[in-house]
């Protein structure tokens, strides 16, 4: 890169707004996944899309590696600039207003860089409510959100990112500005581009604002910690709650017995849900915006309360359910979520470990615990399991934990063990990548597990629409 | 072409589903939007993935254009063999097995040659339900439904072909399988292949089979008719409704009184639902799979048609509904979704005509309307119009009738009115293209309207995996 970049950048965006490598980076550079940190040639923080297009501009007129850059919390390394990469971080932060809010059109227009937590106020603020929810909320962003497909725990009933977007705008690896703002619910205008650049991890534009769905706020909320004998109990559970309500289960997490321990030890001050130690406990949310459900029945329960209780209560009169919890308000509420929403740090504990971020058919998720916990003491002795899960989504995140194991700060043997989740992910007709992303964290994976076919189709691609290949490099494709 | 084709086809398909140009082709080559009929130099009915695969090799080392064909409903023109092209047409009519239904995982594993009406028959018998309907499901297949992106009456609840879809097989313009068959509700391995072969119109691979959600049985339906004074009331309603039940408007229909009087004249023998005319009419259906809305409330009505009738009324009261007629069995809904389903038909009335599928906000439906009717009769004196449409999606059929309008058959004159409906359509922020597709019918469209980044990067993917250009050529892009 030329020493006239700083510059060429400053004039740009503003002095102030761009960090050369004197400057403190560690917030755009430190790694969120717990990798080396990434090495950049200068950090740039554009005020507006014009802005982005002049930095896309200069970089592409320079061959300099661009990386997309919003809240830093992903945990894939798709936003990690690699050392030796002669990169430039792109931050979006400041790209951080919500241009409106549509009660009646039931829809947000926001910036990349606007903080998913914020438009979650902002939209309940109106009485609407944005459906995508996970524990990075309070500071990853939107354009992170969408860059990766983001998923979480409402997934099940509301989609993951890309389900949530109408309409994305773009920044071209020319720096060209490409509108697809479309606020419309039926829009067939040729290719599906906004459904390939959600995703895409940066690596064929940079998303600059979007067009989001909104969702109505529930009037009733019902929600239970639950303890059952088995994985076949909960899902029997989810599917006996989903027939009774029409579909209104919103979270169904999986939370065993070795996480609440965990979380014990982390958070000694913290409640646990059970006076017993259970194997299998889960977090259960249904929600309902429809009046009837938050009314009062004959008996002065509500509906959708009620019918939690019913279902729980006939299963636990066959055993089928061990305990339950349900939250008599919000503040109780409050406390089931934090413990699930403690994961990320419960994890941190751990220095050496092989973070799996998997999905399975529901019905097969049984199995791939057997199957792990079999093979796991002969390839990886004194190594033990963090599991937690969006289970109504099959989603697992399987980590595995090497502290206590010979070989665990050898990457070549994590990555035997990753290769070992994989074979028992794809025989049992799973995906290697749920949610995260692949950033550089499962590009092994990815060159070993996705169709040939497919990953040839995406190069071309990408090379199509970044023949200088500025745009994240190193990322998403081996 | 070389005139060793046609045998090299009888190779991988058997003689007896090649079709050359002395056989009766109409079933392939007639056009369904009243175009005039395509020419092929070949009509190929391949029994397999592997024999598709087998005929894109054989295309791709002769450089011989291939039209996919599914049902042959297309509105737009996408699977017409266009004259002088010398393509050859790739029926998928033969890949027509439901490969698997699995009830408990909710989807079904089809080929791309199954007819829409086929699942949905097949769905229901297992309790379960495809949620994509429209006119033409008796023939039109599923592959086609994907390459459209189909929409229909029930996207509002339940969005279009896209949103149907976990994961999808295709050919590409090479030959090679691409199997992108995931079962998963969170898949995220690379970009979104999937997302963009669908809606693609065949332009960037065939589509032969696929995995699609289904959704529970409702328990309980409420349909009803209704005239309401104005749109603006009929969009009150809508959002009363949705408020009411949670969002289970499953379709939300509009028909004018125009386009009543003109089923009246084409189905002299069938009943209409009011004695009065009205101006505005529209379908309204509300669908629940809850037990609870299904079981008779206190009073002894089913909770979800109480729902509907106890709106209707409060809204009559107030003048703003004017007449509602709700159906008591499964017949009269018949009767009723009969009424909006004849549209086609209707259509087929007048000979020169511009049609026009268009999505607009909600609440700019009015306003397009009136610019129309204010600027139709100084453009084309003698026109008059029949609209239907998908109003709770935006979702409008505007077709201009010019069988009484001098210059009715001036193609040139023709494409003036589709540009000054496209021009209101944009000033409003609606699309030109909302579930049809593009085809050939949209191509100056495209042209004009679309973002010109956003078409040359359509273009360049298209170039990048068909790079001899072989897949339905003049098509989808300008």
């Amino acid at each position: 890169m030329p020493a006239s970049l700083l510059p060429a950048l400053a004039e740009i965006a503003g002095a102030a707004h761009v960090f050369g490598p004197e400057a403190d980076r560690a917030r755009w550079l430190s790694d969120a996944a717990g990798g080396p940190d990434g090495e950049a040639l200068a950090v740039v923080r554009p005020g507006t899309t014009e802005e982005v297009a002049e930095v896309m501009r200069l970089a592409h007129r320079t061959g300099t590696p661009v990386v997309p850059l919003g809240g830093n919390t992903g945990l894939a390394g798709g936003g990690r600039a690699l050392p030796g990469s002669g990169a430039i971080v792109l931050s979006l932060e400041r790209l951080n207003r919500i241009r409106e809010i549509r009660p009646a059109a039931r829809l947000a227009v926001v910036e990349a860089g606007v903080v998913l937590d914020t438009l979650h106020r902002a939209a309940e603020a109106r009485g609407l409510r944005f459906p995508l929810f996970f524990g990075a909320r309070g500071s990853c962003t939107l354009g992170g959100n969408l860059s990766t497909n983001a998923g979480g725990s409402n997934v099940l009933r509301h989609g993951s990112a890309r389900a949530q977007c109408l309409g994305l705008e773009v920044v071209t690896p020319q720096g060209e500005v490409m509108d697809l703002m479309s606020e419309l619910h039926k829009d067939n205008t040729g290719y599906a581009l906004k459904d390939l650049y959600i995703g895409a991890e940066g690596t064929l534009g940079v998303i600059t604002a979007a067009v989001l769905r909104l969702a109505p706020l529930p009037r009733a909320f019902a929600t239970a910690m639950v303890a059952v004998p088995a994985l076949a109990d909960a899902l029997a559970l989810l599917n006996r709650l989903q027939e009774a309500t029409g579909g209104a289960v919103e979270a169904f997490e999986y939370m065993p017995g070795a996480y609440l321990d965990d979380y014990a030890r982390r958070f000694p001050d913290r409640r646990l849900p059970f006076a017993d130690r259970h194997e299998i406990t889960l977090l259960v949310e249904l929600a309902s915006a429809a009046p009837r459900d938050a009314a009062a029945g004959p008996d002065g329960r509500p509906l959708l309360s009620a019918t939690l209780e019913d279902t729980l209560a006939a299963m636990l009169e066959k055993g089928r359910v061990l305990d339950a919890a349900l939250a008599q308000n919000m503040a109780q509420r409050d406390e089931i979520w934090q413990r699930r929403e403690a994961a990320w740090e419960v994890a941190q504990g751990s220095r050496h470990r092989v973070e799996n971020d998997i999905a399975l058919p529901l019905d097969r998720i049984e199995d791939f615990l057997g199957r792990m916990a079999a093979v796991l003491p002969r390839l990886a002795p004194g190594a033990d399991t963090l599991v937690v899960g969006h289970l109504g989504d099959g989603n697992l995140h399987y980590t595995i934990r090497l502290d206590r194991c010979a070989k665990g700060g050898d990457a070549g043997f994590r990555d035997r063990l990753r290769e070992a989740v994989e074979e028992q992910v794809a025989a049992l007709g799973g995906s290697f990548s749920a949610e995260h992303g692949i950033g550089t964290s499962k590009l092994t994976t990815m060159a070993r597990r996705k169709n040939p076919v497919a990953l040839a189709t995406m190069r071309a691609i990408r090379k199509a629409l970044d023949p200088k290949g500025i745009m994240n490099p190193g990322k998403v494709l081996p």
